[in-house]
């Protein structure tokens, strides 16, 4: 993948709704940007993270705050530009490129608006692999490149610049600077040199949302299986197939919790399936056994539409695939668990890489 | 007053504590953290607002918070320097001058620490003449300079700089940074030029603050009335004397809401008391009759020991005098009023000076 058109998007939209593992947000406001941005400046070409020299200055662009919210209170437009300038004024240099900081949801394609905005590559790569809800929760932050100075805009045109003690201090301050601009703030964060780009990014993960989102549009076309589709694209396993019989969901934390009891219908008649989530799909049980834990993706598809359900949309009665995705490697060092692992989440188990867990599970 | 030295700052801090109004925190952290820096970095010498340069960089330091907190939560020491020096270098420009925002209760204080320490001088003046508990209720404001860019800073280390679209934003956003910091910060705010505080500064209130104290101290060795020498000195009346009977409080809203219910001793006896805070003493009545009202100041002293008494110290039993002292004549205009008048505090009553109201109470 050498550049990114406007035709290319809806396939980047739909492969990173499967990678934001129910979480991340629906892409489609970021998408609408990015297709306007690239309709008036042209495709934006997309660079490896080796094409870069260790001394550029790379900033990952990021919206911060709840996705559902930007469906009604949308952006003026040029917030991530202003957080953008307003960082390398600080940093007193111009960056060579920008790159996502997640690959799954919204934030997938926030990057692309801005790189095509601003006239700069994308690096095909991004600080996750997936979609996380805190800002520690990135690559780049577990491998000591610190998340601020961060600059923050809204649609207002109000700015705010952070610079913490750690990442978790930049979590702690910006949170409630996102809740006082109406739940959504732009984001200039992660402001790192080539070399660090190149050791910590999780590599080519803009081009595997896009193959993705091919993949199952594809697959659509020709009535093959897009579980089968999905599973070999992105070395992940069919975990459950079944019918959602209940849901129940808890907002008071500011995340959105909750759990989803699917009874299995086909291979899976008999069973019961539970998948547990906070933003995105965290844990999830075929009976008492568990069979997926974060941070390996948890993803859940439409049985008929074969499109991506978000936890927002995990719905009583709907016919579903859970389908589950081994994670980066980098995110299964005991460092980086003590970030994202169950544990983390307050689950009380500990996490296993999938490909363990699946031994034995009908594919 | 031509300078600061560590004998002053007594009485500064107990005239700061009467022109608080019941609010703006006890004095008394600021004042250690003044004299240490007098201690250490020599007395501050204080200037006129005239005698500034039209084209000078003039800054006002403060804290933002619950003063409470500082008690407890201490200070590093160089929080006031690293959010000054900051803005400093925001602007572009070094400044000539550290100016109080408020006259009365902690940040009397601040700002003559921070002059120490950076060896500036300090104008005799502030943006109040009082205290007030929100960003937009300062002279300086309502004249029309942006309180942003600000720096926030706090005892660990962390700093947000914030720029907003209007005053409101500001207050808006640095709120909840506030409280994220651990709800007390240390502010480089109202960055503006001498020919904005020549305009909008209201005068002579570090010396005003010294004169009280002085007074106050002055009085209790000659055993003269503590009430006839502070109306003297400030120009205000004795509204009330009399035992507080009933106090209320909430909490809810993050502001200290309440009354408190005096009933009347001496030439009092028999009559009742109502004074209304938030904060700071806001609304006074004696009887059904309203006797005085923000933004003039309501102070309630001690009988006893003639020591101004905050709203968080209002108790039962206790014997005070209620002090009335007319504002500085710049809050009276409408647009003025329209922000720090009864009605902008849910208060059902028009705004009458307290010179009118009196007329015809006992003094």
């Amino acid at each position: 993948m050498t550049e990114i058109r406007i035709e290319d998007l809806r396939y980047i939209a739909t492969g990173a709704a499967i990678l934001g593992a129910g979480g991340g947000g629906d892409p489609l406001v970021g998408r609408l940007m990015a297709e306007h941005a690239i309709a008036k400046c042209g495709p934006v070409r997309v660079i490896g993270a080796d094409q870069l020299d260790d001394s550029d200055l790379v900033i990952p662009s990021a919206m911060m705050g709840a996705p559902a919210v930007m469906l009604e209170k949308l952006p003026s437009g040029n917030e991530p530009e202003v957080s953008f300038r307003a960082l390398e004024k600080i940093i007193g240099k111009k960056a060579a490129a920008v790159v996502p900081i997640e690959a799954g949801g919204l934030n997938s394609c926030i990057p692309i608006y801005t790189a095509a905005v601003l006239g700069l590559p994308l690096v095909d790569a991004d600080g996750m692999g997936r979609a996380f809800p805190e800002l520690p929760m990135v690559s780049f932050g577990i491998g000591g490149v610190s998340a601020t100075p961060m600059v923050m805009s809204d649609e207002k045109g109000n700015t705010v610049v952070i610079d913490a003690i750690d990442n978790a201090w930049s979590e702690i301050l910006s949170r409630p600077v996102t809740i006082a601009m109406g739940l959504a703030a732009m984001l200039a964060i992660y402001p790192m040199d080539g070399a660090a780009l190149k050791k910590l990014a999780i590599r080519n993960t803009v081009s595997l949302a896009y193959k993705i989102g091919k993949a199952l549009d594809d697959t659509n076309q020709a009535l093959t299986s897009p579980v089968e589709v999905l599973c070999e694209v992105t070395g992940g396993f069919r975990l459950f197939t079944g019918k959602i019989v209940d849901v129940t969901r808890d907002m008071t934390t500011g995340f959105l919790r909750g759990e989803a009891g699917i009874d299995g219908l086909g291979d899976d008649d008999g069973a019961t399936f539970r998948v547990e989530f906070q933003n995105e799909n965290l844990v999830a049980w075929n009976g008492d056994r568990l069979v997926a834990a974060t941070p390996d993706l948890i993803t859940v598809i439409d049985a008929e539409t074969a499109g991506p359900v978000t936890t927002e949309n995990l719905q009583y009665g709907r016919r579903v695939h859970v389908i589950g995705i081994p994670c980066d490697p980098f995110w299964r060092s005991t460092e980086a668990l003590a970030q994202v692992g169950p544990r983390y989440f307050a689950y009380d188990v500990d996490y296993q890489p999938i490909e363990h867990l699946v031994e034995g599970v009908n594919q």
